[in-house]
Order: C-alpha cells, then structure tokens, then sequence
C-alpha cells in the first residue's frame, strides 16, 4: 500500500482536499482587538442568552459551525462529520454543540493544538475519500476556562506576567472533496506532533512549556520537506504567547533553521493589543481557531498569503496533574494552506 | 475523488487495514472475573506502583501499548501514531502514556466510545497509506474515577442497582499496512456514531442514556450495508451493562431489526460475575478496550468468530454538565472486524 509519507513523519495529501468556508464567532474583549473586522460575529454578552458560561461556550462552538455551514451553502445533514474540541472536562461544549448538528461525531483533544488536530484528521479522511465534507471546529470560553483551571471569576487572583488570557470564542472550517464549491485554499500536507516535556510545572508559564514541541514539530517538517521557513509566506503558531514566542525564536535559531520574525506570527499575540491587559497574550483552543478561520483566510482571500504553516500548539495538563506536581507536556501539529 | 461510503454513513475500508496485535492489562477485580486468562497481566496493586491513581492509570495505559508492541515485535519510534483517550480530564492518562512511547500523538475523546473511535480513525488512515503503525488505545481506573466523577472512595457512597463499576484497566491494538504482520483480523467497515439524547440526567444510568445512540448506529449500519444482525457472529456493545443491555434489545426489536440474544454480548455484562457486586456491570473506557483486546481477540485467533461488529458506546457528560442539569448525550462507534 502507498505510504503518503514525506520524510520520517510528515504526510502528504495528494488529492489536496478543499478548505471551502470559515466562521468565527467571539466574545466582546476579543472584539476590541485589532482583528475585529475579521470575525463573522462578536458577542457582547459573555452568557450569550443561556444560563452557564459552559452552555455559552456552547453556544459560542455551534454559532461558529452553523455560520460556516451557511457560508458553504450546505445544511448539517450534509456533514460526513463534525471533528472538534475544547478546555471542558470532557469536551463538552463540542459535544453540546454536535448533539444540535446531528451529524456523525468525532471527539478530539489536544488542548490549545485542537484546531490544527482537526484539520489534520479531517485533511486525511477527506483526502482518502472516507468523507466528502467535514467541519473542524474547536473553541474555548474565559470564564469556563478560568472556573475550571484557576479560580471563580469572583476571588480576583492576581495573574503573573507569563499568564495568558483564554480567548472566548469558537472557529470552524469545512473540508471537502467537493469540486463545484469554490476553494479559499488547500491542505496540502501535515507534520502530527509529538509530546516533547522538558520539565516545566508552572501552569502559569504554557508558552515556555508548548514552546520545544513547536520547536519538535516545526523542524521535522522542514526536514522532511526539504524546505525552509523562507518557503512559507506566514508560519503561525498556535497562542505560545510573548515568552513561548520568544523562546520558539530562540530555539529555532540554536537549531540552524532561524524563523523570520516579519514571517512568523503566534495568533496569541495577534488577537489583543497589549494595552488589553492580558499579560502574555491570548491562549484557549478558541485562540488559534478564530485567527485561523477569521484573520489568516482573509488574508488567503485577498491574495496577500499563498503558502502558510498552521501550527496550533496545546499544553497537556489538567488540573490534577498539576496538583500532582506533574510536568506539563506540550504538543504541536502543523498544517500546510496552499491557496487555491 | 472516490468516497468509501457504503449507504448513507458507513465507511468501507478497502484495503482492510491489519490487526496484527493487541494486549490488555487489568487490575485485581477485573482479574478475578470471568474473562481472567484472557488478560496479558493482572496487577493485584491499585497503585501500580505508581504514587497516585491517575500515574497507575497511565502506567496501565502505557503497558498495555508497550506490550501491544513487543507482542508485534515492533518499538514505539517504528509508530506513525498513537491514538487514545481516556475518562480522565484532559486526558492525561493517554497524554502521560503518549509522552513515554515519544510516537505521533493524536488524543481522541468518545467517553467510553473512545475504543472504536480510535480503531475507526486509525483504520481510515491506515487504509487510506497516511500511516503504516498506528496504535489505538483506551483506559480507565476505577479509583480515579469515582474520585474525578462521584466521591471520594472513602465516603463510602451507596451506589443505585443502575450504577455501573469503572474497569480498572487499558487495552491496545495495534492497526498496519505492513503485509509482512500476520493478521489476527481486518478492519473492513465503520459507523461513525452520531449523539443522541433522550434526555436521561441521571449520571448513575448511563446504560439507559447511551442505548439509544448505540441502536442508532447499528440501525444505520444495517441499512448501509444491507446486512442484518444474523450477518455476523457476534454483535458486541461496550458497556451498556444490564439496563442499557435490555434496552437496546427492545430498542432493536421496535425497529425490526431484533438481535439474537445468543449473538449479542455487552463488554459491561461479560467482565464482571454479578457475585462481584458490581449492580449493573463494568463501565469505563477500559471495559470495552480490555475485553475486545483480550477475549474477542482470543475467540477470533481461535477461530470460533470469524466476523463481529464492535460497537463501544459512550456517555459525553461531566460533572459539570450533570450540576448544571444537563440530560446525558450518548454515541456509538461501530467497527466490522473479519478474521484474516
């Protein structure tokens, strides 16, 4: 059997399965930021009409997917499957928000690298014609995230300056074979990550702890392309955020294959100005998720990125591991976006 | 683009991805049930010499991979991925037993679906040439469960006759294209599953919650395949236990499409001895994983089934949901194997 494979690990899609829609739909912080005229809807209110902020959070995941459904010009009943995720125990905003889609399900998790995890599972079965059209959708809430992972909204915890702030909002993107939608790009190839850990136990500092597996993740691919930073218009990474940013730059540069700073963005930095007050910048898997379906295909659309390098990144802790005094792994997967 | 499908939402895999391998490691009470000389290891200590039930829940989870491995006579660097979940939030089991074995990582959550939510993946990319070794894998521990999900073990809480025990336990298979690998079966079709939700909140009745989407996929997957249950030596559920057991019988029945009682096994029913006081049977992602990896792989090699629908159901709650009175979303994920 023919192995799509490039390299020791990067995977090679063939059929160069479509990327025809995105939707992003955000809270009224991220709305104040500088990619406000990228997303399709910003929501004032942090509840979004229901009772719980993981029922908006919900909310937040399925506006995001039935936006881009629309986009697409297709109803749910169409779907293949819908491939998400999020922070919740049991990821169940995604849940929520599949059970009213009503199509076939697939339940991901990598943390904050959810998105670019979607889009790697969903390239590859659409691209082996397992299935027509796929959602990959992934989003995150504030509040919910602060409630579950830190403390209630209501103590008013003081946050170190390595913190970052969880964005409040849920991207989707549709994959398909279908050649009568037109395409705003393709996916062309995929690196999957690996855990890489180096020991970092402060939940406070995720950036540091994600960092080295962007660091794994972005040289393999190079490696196996055969190609160098200098290929790509954009690489972008998940929400490493300024001190997990800096430490990728450094890191690339020890490693002889240095990232252009003009050319390389961390979506964490791009969603709010500093004067925001969120320390290190944005994180969640809503983070890379809007920026990508907002911002990044914008971008794609209006001619000015032709080749980019999706790189979400995600920390693998919980709570308990924490209290546990358990390191933090991190993960990172990278997708590469030809536009059409 | 050819699309694999078969009906409305089945999926063929022509290539018929090989099982070459599988190995399951359970603790003492699991040992000492029914099924105990078709387990790899019984591990008579809770802790697994680990300091904490969440680290023997991973070191479960990694042995029964590291063994999966040995027994295919392969190491972890030769993985392209390994893909699992588990109960645990944020799966860290799976994250922590991921970071040891250093492969390609891509966590999956289905609650205790996630078995053949892993096989279902991992056979559309084996088939498809995305990877040549990807091991599919699912865990669950007692201990850490009635922590995370109910109460601490020491309260000594009553449990309702509905109530299900967590397996403690991990099962592994691993999934390849190399035709050098003698097969024990194929990967030949998959139902994704979709969520249904009948509105069922009591956390202490997931069988009843989880009946319902678990008779959804397998009425569509008759359909698709213009099979019926008489089409397969063993239809085999992943923990519904005795309620949802019963229920999917009548739900089957209703719909025309009744299942022999002689051909249909619930994993829940089949681990535990009702003399073990376990009320309704085993639940937990590591039910369905361990008993699939051990007795139906065992049944299969000895040639008493040569063709079984494997269907793992889960319940996609939280605690956080059951608190905000949310009804339980169930799916099931249903794989055809064949022996080689």
């Amino acid at each position: 059997m023919n192995i799509n494979r490039i390299g020791e690990s990067t995977i090679a899609l063939p059929n160069r399965p479509r990327l025809v829609a995105s939707a992003c739909i955000v809270g009224k912080k991220e709305g104040e930021g500088p990619l406000h005229a990228d997303f399709d809807d910003i929501i004032e209110d942090d509840l979004f009409g229901e009772e719980t902020w993981e029922k908006a959070e919900a909310r937040f995941h399925y506006t995001a997917a039935d936006t881009c459904l629309k986009k697409a010009g297709l109803t749910a009943e169409a779907l293949d499957a819908v491939l998400g995720g999020d922070l919740l125990n049991q990821i169940i905003a995604s849940s929520m928000a599949a059970r009213e889609l009503h199509a076939p399900y697939l339940g991901l998790y990598g943390a904050c690298s959810t998105m670019s995890e979607s889009i790697s599972v969903a390239g590859m079965l659409v691209d082996g014609g397992y299935m027509r059209h796929a959602l990959c959708t992934a989003g995150s809430h504030f509040c919910s995230a602060e409630r579950q992972y830190r403390f209630p909204l209501e103590y008013g915890n003081q946050r170190p300056p390595t913190a970052q702030w969880t964005v409040t909002g849920a991207g989707s993107v549709l994959l398909t074979s279908d050649e009568n939608l037109p395409a705003i790009c393709r996916v062309t190839h995929l690196t999957p990550g690996r855990i890489v850990d180096l020991g970092i136990t402060d939940a406070n500092n995720m950036g540091a702890a994600m960092a080295p597996a962007a660091a794994d993740t972005l040289c393999r691919h190079f490696q196996d392309m055969g190609s160098s930073p200098a290929d790509y218009d954009l690489i972008i990474s998940g929400d490493l955020g300024r001190v997990g940013h800096d430490v990728l730059l450094s890191l690339m540069q020890e490693r002889g294959m240095p990232l252009d700073p003009a050319k390389y963005i961390d979506c964490g930095l791009e969603i709010f100005l500093p004067e925001q007050d969120v320390h290190a910048g944005g994180s969640g898997c809503g983070c890379s998720a809007v920026v990508l379906a907002g911002h990044i295909m914008r971008r794609i659309k209006d001619g000015e990125l032709k080749r980019v390098l999706f790189m979400a990144t995600g920390a693998l802790l919980s709570t308990t591991s924490s209290q546990q005094g358990g390191t933090i792994p991190g993960i990172a997967h990278a997708v590469v976006l030809e536009a059409d």
